[in-house]
């Protein structure tokens, strides 16, 4: 998939090159190059390359479809005058306004996670009905545990009965990753393709799951077994919906943060170092008295930077046929890690975990310095994440790696720091370096067993280890 | 999705255009154009337009993905010697070359229809021993009534057992229509994208299913409500397979080839007028003693301009992001016809009800000369299809219409014959003359209420009916 095939020589049998035209309401395949074409014709961007070989004749269709998307940060997404949620997806500012001048009422399905519709339901039926939409609100529980094709069919049952024009009326996903990630995959399903919106209410969403084209459900026990690579039509990113949710899930988002932090950007490592408790404690809210003008532009910032180094490592490689990528730091041994303890670990905690440990085989590979390693993990202990876990045995590790090597084209794809806000991929690193960084890691991060499955700050160690 | 932003004048904010440029393992955005940067830079040919605006920041993704997919004329596909089906989708020569000399067996999943499986099973047994696969065949009772996401999942559980490497062993389907679009959407969906080849094994799905990019199940009582748009790999055409279809199937198939035939190929029409008999008794099969040379060629041409135009009119259009469809004549009102009296229509039937419905609709418009309306006819006679059929009820017509109308963007998108093998798109066509061509349809082509649930050739109408 991707590349454009290479003209055959002459021995191998005949090849033609075909421009497809349109003439009226038809396609014309043309044989060579634009040249020969009117400047009025309508050409597509696919080929058809035709070959005729002794045993029949063989077509290669090469066929580019663009996708388009729109990632916009927002506030008051729940105010009745911010039409926002309902038109902020169309491009078309003409149709915006036909839509506006318009009698006839919007139509939407909003999928809402049960927890958010506890806090924000009221708010979002008076929205719905001040704007005089036809609207069907879904509340479900949208747990990892639920992330099953099982809720994914539930959905489009739902959305079958409600009736949508399928072109127009987008399906609104409001809730944390599992949320986004069924609604996707479920709009994604109905009628082979059905737009979606993205409306993150957690950190983690909010700078990961949200700015994607990846959408899934579990399925036999493996993370996002099920799935498809259709981004949303639009995500809309209000910070407001993160002063709700628990300091935890803040810790938890921050994690995601530190790695593009990690591989990519050392001034938001700088940032999480310095503000990362200040972020922690003013949920990254504005209108924190506590703090002042420092805090709203670390606020930002930190997530400006996560979203926009995110989205360029994401953009060149939207269905993930380039197989080395920094964004899957964090997430080797985290899957296996998060299914194992379920729900005990947090998504953004195992990948943590797994970091944690990969900063170990960094330093253990002549990557990073002592020093470097120890500000990093003194970092992760400051966003409250928790470093190491008595479940990420050495077995676990081995066993992650292989299924890596399998589904990797034979290769680990193993992507490490290389100094603060630096990486890059490696294949190479030996048994003996893992094992060793294991040991290392483990003499150094591990604490009592007792407090593993305590979710609470107990499980972090202290900084003076370091 | 599939239109480039339009840059935004200054007076709307600062709108600015990233490049994204490969340094090493990281993707960075670079401003501006192309000039600024090295030629050795690997640069994406995605794009991210960054908007500030009072709000917030809002970011456009324009991402192209390019699909790449061989559909392949093939002899004696389970010859032992013919490795084109374990072997036929790879096109580097130096892959194949490293894959003959390996001595690790190939790993390969099969998805057979049940039917298929009874005529073909030791065959395909004895092809993948002899070439020493590492196989598991699940031969399944693909019927349109079984189309279901249900049966999905079982091939999904089926496949995820039997552990395949998802970037290197494509799961093969074998067997009709609805073989294939169920496992193109069980493959598209696990691990969000697993190669899958096409092996069509019915005339129908030969110039048909196996050519485009959709795949699909049945859901609430509706033709492919669910599924996605996603290319097989490579698709292996072997006409020998049509030789153990029934002679009802090959009609089935000869509806959609006519659907070509009217909509862009006068040649083809002229073909099945004039060959049409011949190819019903051979079979399309080039070894029947009763037919000579021409036989060979007609069946050969007829399948080759199938394919070639179907081709044309799907390579552009690959994820029908242009309502504006020919290969949508005779699929308006067949898909409620279809589902309502299933099974006793097949797939190919209903459709070229459909389209006999539509020719007085054409003629009606003046479109068509009464001599083109009756030459159009007979050739479906001739064909041994289905003119006329008492479930298409002017209701069922109307209601079929609004749906379109609704799914198609507020316009009706009708496709109709103009002249012999030429088409338009209409959109204007009046309910009067929906109503007198009904009427005139009815007045022609209606046979007595008691064969209409009789698929044999009785409730066709003779010719010297016109």
């Amino acid at each position: 998939m991707g590349k454009v095939p290479v003209e055959n020589n002459d021995t191998e049998g005949k090849k033609n090159e075909f421009s497809l035209v349109r003439i009226k309401s038809t396609w014309k395949r043309k044989l060579g190059m634009k040249a020969k074409m009117n400047t009025t014709d309508h050409v597509s961007a696919a080929k058809i390359y035709e070959s005729i070989e002794e045993t029949g004749t063989s077509w290669t269709v090469v066929s580019p479809i663009v996708f388009t998307y729109k990632v916009t940060e927002a506030q008051n997404l729940l105010d009745p005058c911010n039409d926002t949620l309902l038109l902020g997806h169309i491009t078309d500012p003409q149709q915006v306004e036909d839509m506006k001048k318009s009698s006839k009422p919007l139509k939407r399905f909003v999928v809402v996670d049960q927890e958010v519709f506890k806090i924000y339901g009221s708010k979002l039926t008076e929205y719905l009905e001040a704007n005089n939409v036809l609207y069907k609100i879904l509340a479900l529980p949208t747990t990892e545990e639920n992330k099953s094709m099982e809720m994914a069919l539930k959905i489009i049952e739902e959305v079958n009965t409600f009736s949508l024009d399928r072109r127009r009326e987008p399906i609104i996903a409001m809730g944390g990753g599992v949320c986004l990630d069924i609604v996707g995959l479920a709009a994604s399903l109905y009628r082979r393709r059905t737009p979606y919106i993205r409306v993150p209410t957690t950190l983690l969403s909010y700078i990961d799951a949200s700015v994607g084209a990846k959408t899934g459900v579990n399925f036999a026990n493996c993370k996002n077994k099920l799935g498809a690579y259709i981004p949303p039509t639009a995500v809309f990113l209000d910070l407001s919906f993160i002063k709700t949710i628990p300091r935890r899930h803040i810790s938890n988002g921050l994690a995601e943060m530190l790695k593009m932090a990690l591989m990519k950007h050392r001034g938001l490592f700088e940032l999480l170092e310095e503000h990362g408790q200040m972020l922690l404690d003013t949920k990254f809210q504005a209108d924190n008295s506590r703090y002042g003008h420092n805090h709203i532009q670390a606020a930002s910032q930190a997530t400006r930077i996560a979203i926009t180094t995110m989205l360029e490592e994401l953009a060149p490689n939207l269905w993930e046929d380039d197989l080395n990528r920094l964004v899957d730091f964090g997430h080797l041994i985290s899957p296996a890690l998060e299914m194992k303890v379920l729900p005990s670990l947090l998504h953004g905690e195992a990948v943590n975990i797994d970091m944690s440990y990969m900063v170990y085989v960094s330093q253990e590979s002549g990557l990073l310095t002592e020093e470097e390693k120890q500000r990093i993990i003194r970092c992760m202990v400051g966003l409250e994440l928790p470093v190491w876990h008595e479940a990420c045995a050495m077995e676990l590790i081995q066993k992650s790696l292989q299924d890596r090597l399998k589904h990797s084209g034979g290769l680990f794809r193993m992507p490490l720091p290389v100094g603060l806000g630096q990486a890059d991929i490696f294949n190479n690193t030996s048994n003996e370096i893992l094992h060793r960084a294991y040991e290392k890691w483990c003499d150094e991060l591990s604490v009592s067993s007792d407090s593993n499955c305590d979710p609470s700050p107990a499980r972090i160690p202290t900084l003076h280890q370091f």
